[in-house]
């Protein structure tokens, strides 16, 4: 999934005025004398619980912060997603524009204790790198363009989008990509997001998700011994499912999930769900392992309506799409991933290309260039309670000044 | 599963002395006077919630209304048994008994709403069939023994047992037969349970009940694509046991009944547990069913640890044996199989002999004769939320006047 990035321009390509290239280190050694307060909003963002469809009080903290910045430009949009403008002008920008992203959502309940530890140079809480850091970063590189006066040909969006997570289904960068007040006018995409500098997205792995119910008669299980049960139809689409012999390229890949139903020990059950995730890098792969799909579905609830009785009622599956995350790819050759590959290289990172599914899923797919980015200094054990984020200076201050240096790339490369 | 009663001795087989049949039509016209009392009982006992594991509050009651009733031997035994024992003489009887029982527990949990309302005829409420009706019916029984002064030749223990529904697995009579203060002491068995006279228990569905945990490594739907999958060693297993082509005769049944795991759609899941039922009126029947199963439930795992990756941990499978309740049969010549025939088909009804899991199994199982009756005027939805009970006084007091008779007649047949 991952391979070492081949650089096909050099660095002077990424060649500035020595004006702007003023303005730019000036922003650099602000950010560098930035390290507290990165911390500081970092506990801050991950103390406020933001479950899935349950972003709302991270949202007005976090546009708050931008305002706070003496940013003026800050709007919610009707989905919750936060969008910031930079350069802080009056009146209505044109654009293009450049949307810097990260995303508000955790995949944790209301409920979590999200209070962050310290561990020596540890932080931890869960969602800290996914993905309070990437917001925190936000605020950040935002603070040290303002600091470096920093001039960009390209105007940036700083959003903080719902619904990166899981079901969520990337609904916040949907809206903001194809129906808010920008669409149209966005002409690059980077998401910010986890914390692996190194780890540079230019993929976006697509995703189908289904929840299968089976429904079927019922009843008790003595008395009505013999009639469908809709557990077995379950049970031989499942199987049909994982007989499936995928090719290894382009990768696809496909899980049954999770799987609930029935009433009792003694009853046969009148209803199963089971949740299915399939993904490819690529589209075709991905809506052919669908359509193989669905079929066993069908197959296994008409496997059962001839293999029991039917007496006391049929078995039939209703398909719900619960996910549907477009693949896509922004080339390796391309600007954007060229030169935030040189950056980071020039950092001393050895870059890995990798395909994932974030944010940037949505302008891939809509041949818009994108991609998605870690920042600071590692972490790991995402998505799980005991989540950590390393916050030892020197190397997640590298990491931090990656991003900002191509960010302020980015809003001047050739899109 | 039902059929029709043959009788073979007749009536006048249970001829019974003038005095004591005297006596016995005391005890039947008190009974005939008692309908209002029996409502309310029923009524009463209703609504004081005995979900599963939870029958202290009902018992309390129940042990309460004996003793109000003037006996004076109420005991609770230390599972949670209430037993009062007839005649009312000092001290300690050496028997051999005759167990009258009736469970306390009912299948709904604590919080449901057990208010009992009235439709015409009908009494509604979770649990007024199954079984207030039997409690209230042995406590109107023993009334109507104690206005009549019946005499008997072998005391009664009338019993209310716990955990007779679901999970409870018979607990309460298991202590009672095996256990309890009058173990071995016990020569016949009668169970009351349910709102129709005309079925007549004889014989005892055996079950046996598991929950499989099928627990494997767990990771990534998409980075981890390729490991072994518990939901896919659970499909299989059910698959197969749904595979079994079972002969008709001795019945034997299975259900795959409840199933859950999974932690998100996007996430291969380490654990799914899923509950199995088997049963069998035929003990040999059910032990190889069960056998067959295990060893499916064997193969699903090692089919899937075989089919996929183990790098990331194997998949293995827990099997919880959550139910054991024994097969047995009281034989349709019995003399309490066939007094009981005879009182039903002289009050009217058409016998239907029956297998069924009830609190009797225990003593069948154990080679003691055993019959389990219904009482009342009909009723259904039991298990149900919108249960509900006939008491139109003609039928509901033909039921408990047959059932009076039942029992008096079964205190004094050879057992």
């Amino acid at each position: 999934m991952l391979r070492v990035l081949v650089l096909i321009i050099s660095a002077l390509a990424l060649y500035v005025p020595p004006a702007i290239a003023q303005d730019n280190a000036r922003a650099r050694s602000a950010l560098a004398q930035d390290y507290d307060a990165i911390v500081a909003d970092i506990i801050t963002i991950t103390e406020i619980p933001a479950p899935p469809f349950g972003e709302e009080r991270r949202a007005a903290h976090f546009a708050d912060a931008f305002r706070s910045q003496g940013l003026k430009q800050v709007t919610t949009d009707p989905v919750g997603n936060v969008i910031g403008v930079y350069p802080d002008r009056d009146g209505e920008m044109d654009g293009p524009f450049l949307v810097v992203s990260a995303h508000l959502d955790t995949v944790f309940p209301e409920e979590t204790d999200v209070t962050v530890k310290r561990d020596g140079d540890r932080l931890l809480a869960p969602g800290i790198g996914d993905d309070s850091l990437g917001l925190a970063a936000l605020l950040a590189w935002h603070r040290a363009m303002v600091a470096g006066n920093v001039q960009i040909d390209r105007p940036i969006l700083f959003v903080g989008t719902v619904g990166e997570e899981g079901l969520g289904d990337l609904r916040g960068v949907r809206y903001l990509m194809t129906k808010g007040a920008y669409a149209g006018r966005i002409a690059g995409f980077i998401s910010v997001d986890g914390s692996h500098p190194e780890r540079l997205v230019h993929a976006a792995v697509g995703s189908k998700r289904y929840e299968i119910v089976f429904n079927g008669p019922g009843g008790h299980s003595y008395g009505a011994f013999g009639i469908v049960n809709p557990m077995a139809a379950m049970a031989e689409a499942v199987r049909q499912l994982y007989a499936i012999d995928l090719p290894a390229d382009p990768r696809a890949t496909y899980s049954a999930s999770v799987v609930s139903g029935g009433r009792s020990v003694n009853t046969i059950p009148d209803r199963i769900a089971l949740q299915v995730d399939m993904r490819s890098e690529d589209s075709e792969a991905l809506d052919s392992l669908e359509s193989r799909f669905l079929t066993i579905v069908d197959n296994a609830v008409a496997n059962e309506n001839e293999a029991r009785s039917t007496s006391a009622g049929q078995i039939s599956a209703e398909k719900n799409r619960i996910g549907d995350r477009p693949a896509g790819t922004t080339p390796v050759e391309h600007p954007l991933v060229q030169s935030a590959g040189t950056i980071l290289t020039e950092a001393g990172y050895t870059v890995m290309l990798a395909a994932s599914s974030t944010d940037s899923n949505i302008a891939m797919s809509m041949g818009i260039p994108a991609i998605t980015i870690g920042t600071g200094g590692g972490g790991g054990r995402a998505h799980a309670l005991d989540e950590y984020l390393n916050v030892e200076r020197s190397s997640f201050m590298t990491g931090l000044d990656a991003g900002l240096q191509i960010v302020i790339a980015a809003a001047g490369v050739a899109l």
